[in-house]
Order: structure tokens, then C-alpha cells, then sequence
């Protein structure tokens, strides 16, 4: 029996298209899984209105997507991690275990990396935006029975605000700055919080996306737009301090809000890059002054199974991040949907058969 | 008995004298040094030439320098640490012990800081460029018999070298990159030897600083100028490595060469920022990506002790670093040779009566 | 006018009386507190039922107590961190601020420590058991107006959990042992939970106090005087795994429990020991084959503010922790009743004039 | 052709015989390597006295030895890493690569280690102590022309304790304590020299080999067999100092040596503990209260490249170590003398055809 696969694919800029591929039946080690809701990812925007970013270019016809959970329904005679009727939230990262970073213990950085739904290499590696996708046991997380599936497919992005919070050591009584409340820096508060950061303060230019942060737990948001008189409230006061953070977690990538949270910062205070955003210019003798550390965090890894933990015990409430999910067939709405910051947080994909012929 | 002291005072760029000053008298757990050289260090330089450096700018006479070693002549009743006829280096740095980051263990952030020859704060801090100085016997360590003064004048920008060092962590096994071979390039060469770095490459773009650097114990030189594919080499092969180095000294304040040297470094690495140079633009994407940080260091504190423990041991030879000396009466001569990177790295000036007659 | 200052002093084992006297009146940069509760320590049962332990002994009269939360009454004209009538948790810990320790940023490592109701120095220090007690403001955190003294009074012995928590470094996606759960292990379940770990295991020997572990935040508790299979279900297995905990917080100090801990650690695991307890004998080949740390944690020093932070926002609930609170007048029946672990987790003395009374 | 391989085999206590088999032939990825010399192990010598250690017992016949540098004299066509007639150590660790503690860069943790000549696992690993060795290319590092076979056949007790000091994080300014100066200890000093140690005292019961010790690189030696006032010396003065030392490499495995050690640790003092000794009874008060860290560390990995580059380097220089060597036919008598602390450091066999014959 040949089963029908829906898949979302990407051509061209804004060549988005619904399309019927023949599915894939599981292989040794593999799993059958029925997609549920799959999230959509700066990532993909970048796909759609751009054809990638940086180097990063589509060349060939790609199936977007890489943060999706669903319901396992067919499994490999030698798989016993999961079994059909398990609901899982899927792994899109797929190292090599066999480069010299995985064998570091640094598979995030490994370089043989195939990622779902990502044209960094060529022939790109085909995303999980699809009702029927088959993928290794091991990338399964099973999501507890309680835990909607909306929820269960924010593992992943929550999984890189996990990482990133791991990239600045124990957050046990500090004071954490996070700069930039999309998705990412939304779920770094969550990330924040759950690791025990004292105090948390987001800051971002919209107010909307605030509010998200305050739901996830941020004690305090600032609007910097209209609070001029931030940098100078946290920063250097002359004589008792000079700054107020002990860690920022900068999900924005803007050089402008990377500078400000640099004069915020106390002395040997370490930033978490998350972000990107190209070229940025830094006040270098800032940074020596005040010993600061910048370091950069790239995706993830064991994080993944903490971040279905942590959801399926609820010690996250992902609510707050969801803005709405759409059916397959309005895959373009939901797009454009995302990529509109003030009305949106976290747009879904959902690929139940009703949906989909919606 | 007034004692006569002879002072280097600047009033403005390019006015430097000799000035005579009443020499003070040991108080309460101080010592009567009889200075007998002094390093003219970048600092310094930027007062002569430019009046300051960034926001930092001479209002008012100040006697410069804060790199130097002599002979104690006198102590007060109270002090132990010295006795009279020791030879030692004077630490410049005096933290207050009282602010919130003395108290941990931050004393080189210091809210209170009263570091030799140093404009930051006005009234300015007096500097040690005179015959005769009156300082704590706790800033003052022990020089062997056997080291020459000269090599004692050494310890404080040595102490700035070994405390970038120990900013990036063990460097046991560790692959080093030195970039910019000035005195604290160089001084970064021995103290990343001292400190068991499997491999120092030192870069420049002069072949004379780099001859120091090796002497230094560079395992290899690059004249970066002239090597154009030395990034290929060491960087990104697109499939073995993603670079080459563990960690970065940058020890030149410059653009390219911070940028240069991302190019090279491995996943996880660590950019040690001391040189200074105002705003850089670093590539973000990159180092998210390879995940490095970028740490600053500012100046030391129990790296001073350890600086002259070093040079008494002889596990770091300071002859190559040293230019020659001038008598303080042709300190001009001396300032000026200090300022050309081919002729000139380490230039001191000589205290000596008959050198100061000179 | 002079203040009525009931104090409990101890002046051999068992003898423990309230004695009136004379209330000091604060000096600069201090406050006068009423006390509301103070919670009974196992080093005040030590002093009680022995007369200390090791090599500590009462050697003169002291006042006990060491655990206590009040209101402030009067405060100096130059203090301005608290005010009259602010609820406040007092820190007992005074460190000096001068010694090498504290300038490293040790303070609980201070060579003159003055600790409240201690007998480790002669003449000892004496306790904050007492209705008035004037301490330094800096001793002072403001508890949030909804917050019940009672918990408040639980501030001292949660911040030696989350110091203890601390030398575990970053607990994000950790599996954690917490090895005894009398009121310092219940605390360091909570610790563990605020600080991010993934999963808590608790082992006691008792039920009663692991129905509390359970409350303060454990996912799972064993009853290890009944399990025995609970070493082979959690250690090595022989093929797939050395161990099973990431992290062991050891608070019984029992030598039987820290070994039967040693077995289920993974290699690289830390065991961070909070139980005193004398000798213990540790199998050495186990320690270095999978090498585990074993790293002491004493007293705390940040984690004060810290602790009542996270009870004023209500990130931990103190209630479970409460067996319930006596009247000064009674506190031998409460010391007696503290002294029963089967019955009693943190017992407390009310020290309002009416409660003084009964 | 067949190649005729002597090897040293043990069968049971005492019975050591050398036994003529059959040379395997390199395999992919492996090459062919004429041993010059091999090291005679402390478990070496166990397995000859006592048939083993602990519970790992010599169940069949097996060729002992792990510590060995020869001539590469053919390799695999697939092979680029060494060619015919290089000199090269050999690294007797072979983890599996694909566990999970090899996948989380612990190799030396493996959960299917295969190390030359050991009975740990049942069939045994068969050892190197034998002429000719079939072993993975990947398993040798160049050794340089000048340097002696002799030398680079202690590149693995080197490496394991290079692995002990990384244990130890960065020495740079520390002062370290090394217990017991067998060949792990007096090569402890050396790395601990080599890592930037900035102080080393070697403590032993027999003035050979702490002369061994001095050799190698401590700054100070210490037989406390006969100074009975060390301790106190280095330890708690009651009112300026905890301990002095702020790293102990105990590589005795001896109780009472890392009880006396433990006197003399700073506050936060880190003891890494390499050598093997059953059951020791260590004062837990002291740890707490001092807040040491115990740290086992086992074999290596990364440390072996290391090890063979410092050796090419003259960084660290072997002679003072090797008592001298014995022709394979001479092997007990070899054996007796590795096992007289008095009279032998690291103990040689030659497996030249010479010397066999001899």
C-alpha cells in the first residue's frame, strides 16, 4: 500500500507549494510518524522571501520545516524506543557521530550535519513540513499524553533557547538581560527562568511581543523604543557599579541592541549571542574594560530532550507563544502571518487530513 | 634629610621634563624605592603624542609611567615584606579592598582604582617615572639577586600577558594564535609557553616583532603581510575542520587581524581580547556559528606576584624583549624610539643618577 | 528607655533557659529588629543535647539561634537599605571583608567570622535566639509583605542549599541525587528544582521525611531502607551505562549512603557533600575509574539574597517544610520535638510577646 | 612470508615466559610496528605478583605490556598518517567511537574500551610487550628523530599524567602538591612544570625517588617519612591560612598521604586523585568546611598526542626517569627491579633482536 504524502515545498522566493510525493516506508532503526503541527521558523520566512540568507541559497526544490511533532504510526521490527500511537515530538538535527566535533561531544557542530528543511548543503536536506514523514527512532521524543501537539512542536525552537541559556553556565542568582522577544528570545526567558536566573528583564521594540515575554516569565520588559533612559538606569552609574546584568541572552542580532546591552552589563558579565544579523560593530574597549565575554550559540542537542521534558512535566507553558495554526492548504497565510512581528509569535502548520483539504 | 626626585612629567603631548619634586616619606606599611628603570608602555605613549587616549585626556601635569623595578632604601618600622637593599618590582595597581568587586575577587575592577600614571581620574594618579617613590610594601615583590633590574621592569606588562592568559582558561594542549606581537604580543608568546600551550603561532605585520616573538617561543611566525593564504590554511577546509586554533591572543586592537583570526579558530574557541582599538566589526554569523567567545582582559592582579616569580625562576628570559635603555635626561630620545614598531619593542628609561646626569 | 530582650541560652547540654537582658541599642549603620520566628538548626540540637560536636564545645553561656526573620523597629540615621517596619530575613553570616579570603571572593571562607550563635571561637558569638536583636542593615533582606515570617525565618537554611547547589555548576538538563532529606536535603530539593535540573531523586530512611521531598519539588523519592535494589536499578549496568545521576547533593552525612551515591554517578559525575558526619570511608578505585568529583560545600554567602528573593516571589513554598512553632516559653519541648526526624522537619520558636507569654 | 613476533605472556603469578606467535598482517587503516621498547606498568606488576588487582584477574594467558614506541615497518595502502620507518608511540587505548561516552568526548570512559594488556574484559586485550605489533595507524604519533625510543615509550604514563593536571583546570600561578613519586607522580611534576605550575612541592617516603622528582621538575622535594613537621608548616596557622596549596596531584593512592595532603589545601583546594588504593577514610568535616573537591581521573585520551609533541619538543626531558632497560629474555629480572621503589623509576624492556637474543 502506497501511502499519500503531503509535502510543503519551496522553488523559488514565494514559490510555495503544496505537493504530492510518494511516501517513504521505515527502514531499519526507523520510525513512521503522522505529523501533527509544525512551527514556522525565521528560517523558513528567510526561504520564502528571500530564497535563503547569507550564503545560504535555495538551488532545487526543498520541503521546508524542522520544528514538528506528531503520532508515531509504524515502527521497524528492531525500534523499541517508541511504539505506534505515541505522540513524539521529531529532532530535526541528525549529526554524524563520526566527525571529530560529534566524537568531542560537540554534535551541533558536526560536520557532516543534515538538518531538516536546510539548503546550507547541496543536494539540500528536505524539511519536515509533510503529514507523513520517516525519520530514526532516536530522534523521537515522546511528548506525554496530556501535552497538545501545538505545544509539543515548540521543542525545538525552545530547544535552542535552552542551549543557548547552557552557553552562559549556571544562571543561579543572576540578573539576566534578554535582548530581542521573537520566538527565540521569548523562549530564552522561558529558558532563563527554568534554570533559575534570579531576575529576568526582556527588551524588545514592540509591545506585543512583550507581553509574550511577561507570560513566559520575564519580571520585567522595557519598550526601548520609548524608555530612552534604559541603558542609563542599568548601565555604569560612576561610583558603585558598572552594570546591572550578569548574563544577556541577545536574540535580536541587532547591533544597536547588542551595544546597549554591552553598557548594561556588569564586569565579567557574559553575552549569549543567539541571533544573527551580518556584520556587527562592538565598542572593543568596553569589552576589554569590563572583561565582558561574548559567545555565540548554534543550535543544539541533548537540549532537545530537556526541552519535551520540561513541557511534558509543564514547567513551560507554551501557550503564551502560540498565535494561531493553519491548515496546509493556507500555508501561504500562515507565512505571511509570521512574518508579521506585532500580530504574530509562533504561526503552526497544521497537517491532519481535514485541515490540509480545508 | 630632603631628598631629592627627579620626575618625568607630561603637561601636554609632546611636553615631557624632568622635574625636581620634594620626594615624600614612607608612612605606615610603606617603602622608599630607589626606582632604577622603567618600560615605556603604550600607554605612555599615547599621553606623549596624543594627550590621551579615547575620553581619557591629561587636565593636569601628571608624572607618567607604572612599569618599574629598583632597590628599596628604606622602610617604615612596620613593614616586614621588604628590608632595605632588596631589589624589587612595584606593582602600579592599587585596588581599594573595600568596593563591591574588590570583595570578589575583582580587584582589577575596581570601582576606586589608583593605578600609576593613569588620567582616568582627576585628579590624576601620579605615575613612577621618578628616581624616588613612595609606595605600599605590599605592592612591592622580590627580585632574585641574580635579575637584572632591567628584566624586573618587565613584570607589570608581563602580568598583563599572563592574565589574558589565564582569561582563556587551561591551555594544556591547546593550539594559540598571537595576534599583533607588540610587548604584550610577545609577553603573550611567553606567558602562553609558560602556561603549556601545545603550539603558538604569532602573526604581524613586521618581520622584527616577530623575531621577538620567536625568541619568545613562538613555535611559528607569520608575517601576515606578506602570507596572504595563511588564513586558508589554518581556517575552514570544508570538510576536516572548521579551523585551527583553540584559542586567540589579540594583542593588536585591529580590525582585520580579529577578523582574520575568527577565520582560523576552531568550533568552541576563545578570542582573548587585550589589545584595544575602539569600535570592530566582528561577522555575528560567524561566531554563532563556531559558537566562539570573545573575552575581554583587563590588566592583572595576582598575576603581578607571579610575573616576578617567572623571572626569577628563569622560566621566561626577557632579554629579547628589550631595546636598550636611554638616561632619563634623554627621555624624549627614548619616547621616540619607543614609538617605531620595526626599531624599537621594549625601550627603558634609566634612573641612575650618572644615568639621569647624563 | 530601656528594651526587655528575652534571649535562649544555652549553658551546658540540656540546660536551656530564657534570660532577660539589657538590648543593645544600634550603632551606625545598624537596626534594631523584633524578632517573629527563628527555626531550630542541627547545630543548636548539637549544642543542646551535647554540647556541641567535633572539636566545638560550649565553653561559656551563648545565646543560640542562628535562623530568624523579624521586623525592623528602629534604624540608624545613616541606614537606608531597610526602614521601620519592613519585614526582613537577617543573614547571620559576618565576614570581616579584609582577609586574603574574603578578598577572593570567599567571605564564607572568612579567617574571622563572626557567625551568629557559634561556639567555634572563644569568647563564642552570640545567637539571634532573642525578641530584639541589633544587627548591621547590610544583614537585612526586605521580605515581601506577603510573605509569613515563618517562611522568612527559612532563609538561612535554603541558602546553604543553593550553596551547595551552586558548587554543582549549571544544573540545566541534569539528573540529580539528593542523598538524606532532612531539612537541608528537603531545601536542596528545592534548590535543585528552582536551579533547572531535569529530574530529583530523593533517598531517605525514612517516610515522613521523603513525603516532604516530594512536596519541596523531588520526582521520585526511595524509601533506601526498603528498596534495596535501588543501587543495581540506578548503577552501572555492564554494558550500557556506569551510572545514572549527573549530580549528587550528599546532605546526610552517612558513609553508607555517600557509597551506595558513589555507585549510581555517571563518569564525570559531582558529588557535592553538605552532610557532616566525621570519617567516612570512600572507595577510591570507584572515585578515580569513573572520576567523580567530591567537592565540600560550607555555609553560603550570596545565596542569602538570593533565598529570600525566590521565597518572596514564591518560586519556592516553604509550607511543607513547617512541622509547626513554639513559644519561647517552650522551646525545650520544641528543641525535643526537633529532634525527632520522624515527626519533625523545621521546627519553630515564636518569639512575639504574647507567644514569650504563654 | 611469516613474520616471526616474541612476546611476553603472562599465564598466572610469577609465571612470565616469552613465546614465539605468529605476526598478524596490517588490515586497513593499520600498520605494522617493530617495538624498540616498552615501559613495565604498576598493573604489569601486579598482574606478575599477583595475578591482578581488585577483581580484575588473569583468567587465560595474556601478553602484558601498554607503554611502547617502535619503528613503523609496513603500512596498509589506505594509510597516510605514518609511513615506513617513522618512529612512532603507541597508544594502547582504543575506545569504540560510538558509545555514548565516546560521544560525549569522554573516550577514556568507553563503555567497550579495548586497552593493550588488560584482563579487565574476558577474552583479555592482548598487550604490546612483544617485537613486532599489528596496530590501527590511528593509534601513533610521530615521534621525532632525535628523540630516543627509549623516551617516547614513557609517552603514556606521561599521558596519564597530563590527564590528571587537566583534571586540575588551569595551574597557571598555583601552587601544587604532589603525593607520592612513583612514575605517575614524578611525571605528574613534570606536567605540572610543563602546565605552569607556579610552585611544586613533591612529597615521598624514600629520598630516591624524590631525587627523581627534583630532577623532573618540583621546586621542592619532601621525605615525610622524616619531617614529621610538614604538615603544620603548610597547613592551617589558625589565623592567616586554611593551606597552602591550591592543587594536589595524590598519586600514591595511600590513605594517610592524602589525609596529610588534605591538612595543607587552600579553601577550594582541588585534589585530583590518580592513584589506586581500595578503601580510604577521608575526614568529611574538613572537605565541607574547607570546600575541597576530590576529583578522580582515569587513563587519557587527547593527552597522548600531547605527551609524544612535549617529548619532540625537549619541553620535557625523560632521562632522569628511566633506571635503564633488559633484554625480552631478561624480562623477570626486569620485572623484580620495576618492583623496588628504591632502586627503579620506569623499568625498560628491549625488544631490539639483539637484545632478545641476548
Amino acid at each position: 500500500m502506497q501511502l499519500r504524502c503531503m509535502c510543503l515545498v519551496i522553488r523559488a522566493p514565494h514559490d510555495l507549494q503544496v505537493e504530492e510525493q510518494e511516501a517513504a516506508e521505515p527502514g531499519p532503526g526507523q520510525v513512521l510518524v503522522q505529523v501533527g503541527f509544525g512551527g514556522i521558523c525565521g528560517s523558513d520566512l528567510h526561504y520564502f522571501h528571500d530564497g535563503g540568507f547569507g550564503t545560504v541559497r535555495i538551488k532545487r526544490p526543498m520541503i521546508l520545516g524542522h520544528e514538528v511533532a506528531g503520532t508515531v504510526t509504524a515502527v521497524a521490527p528492531d525500534v523499541s524506543r517508541v511504539k505506534p500511537g505515541d505522540k513524539v515530538a521529531v529532532n530535526p538535527s541528525r549529526p554524524c557521530s563520526r566527525c571529530v566535533y560529534c566524537l568531542e561531544g560537540l554534535p551541533n557542530q558536526c560536520l557532516d550535519m543534515r538538518f531538516y528543511g536546510s539548503a546550507m548543503r547541496d543536494p539540500h536536506v528536505e524539511g519536515a513540513f509533510r503529514n507523513l514523514l520517516v525519520c530514526d527512532a532516536v530522534q523521537c521524543e515522546v511528548v506525554a499524553a496530556h501535552v497538545p501537539l501545538q505545544h509539543a512542536a515548540l521543542a525545538e525552537p525552545f530547544s535552542v533557547a535552552l542551549h543557548g541559556v547552557s552557553r552562559a553556565g549556571s544562571l543561579l542568582g543572576k540578573r539576566v538581560l534578554v535582548s530581542g522577544c521573537g520566538p527565540i528570545g521569548t523562549l530564552a526567558v522561558a529558558a532563563a527562568r527554568v534554570h533559575g536566573a534570579a531576575e529576568i528583564v526582556a527588551v524588545d521594540l514592540t509591545d506585543e511581543t512583550l507581553a509574550v515575554a511577561r507570560a513566559m516569565g520575564a519580571h520585567q520588559t522595557l519598550n526601548v523604543a520609548q524608555d530612552s533612559g534604559w541603558v542609563a538606569r542599568y548601565g555604569a552609574d560612576g561610583s558603585t557599579r558598572k552594570g546591572s546584568f550578569d548574563v544577556m541572552l541577545e536574540c535580536s542580532g541587532n547591533e544597536r541592541a547588542l551595544r546597549a546591552g554591552l553598557d548594561t552589563m556588569r564586569p565579567r558579565g557574559v553575552v549569549v549571542q543567539l541571533g544573527l544579523g551580518g556584520d556587527v560593530s562592538i565598542p572593543q574597549n568596553l569589552v576589554v574594560a569590563k572583561e565582558l565575554s561574548i559567545c555565540g550559540s548554534f543550535r543544539f542537542h541533548a537540549e532537545f530532550a530537556l526541552a519535551v521534558r520540561l513541557i511534558n512535566e509543564g514547567r513551560v507553558d507554551m501557550r503564551p507563544m502560540i498565535t494561531g495554526s493553519f491548515p496546509l492548504s493556507q500555508a501561504r497565510q500562515a507565512f505571511e502571518l509570521a512574518s508579521d512581528r506585532k500580530r504574530a509569535m509562533k504561526v503552526l502548520l497544521d497537517f491532519a487530513p481535514d485541515a490540509m483539504a480545508a
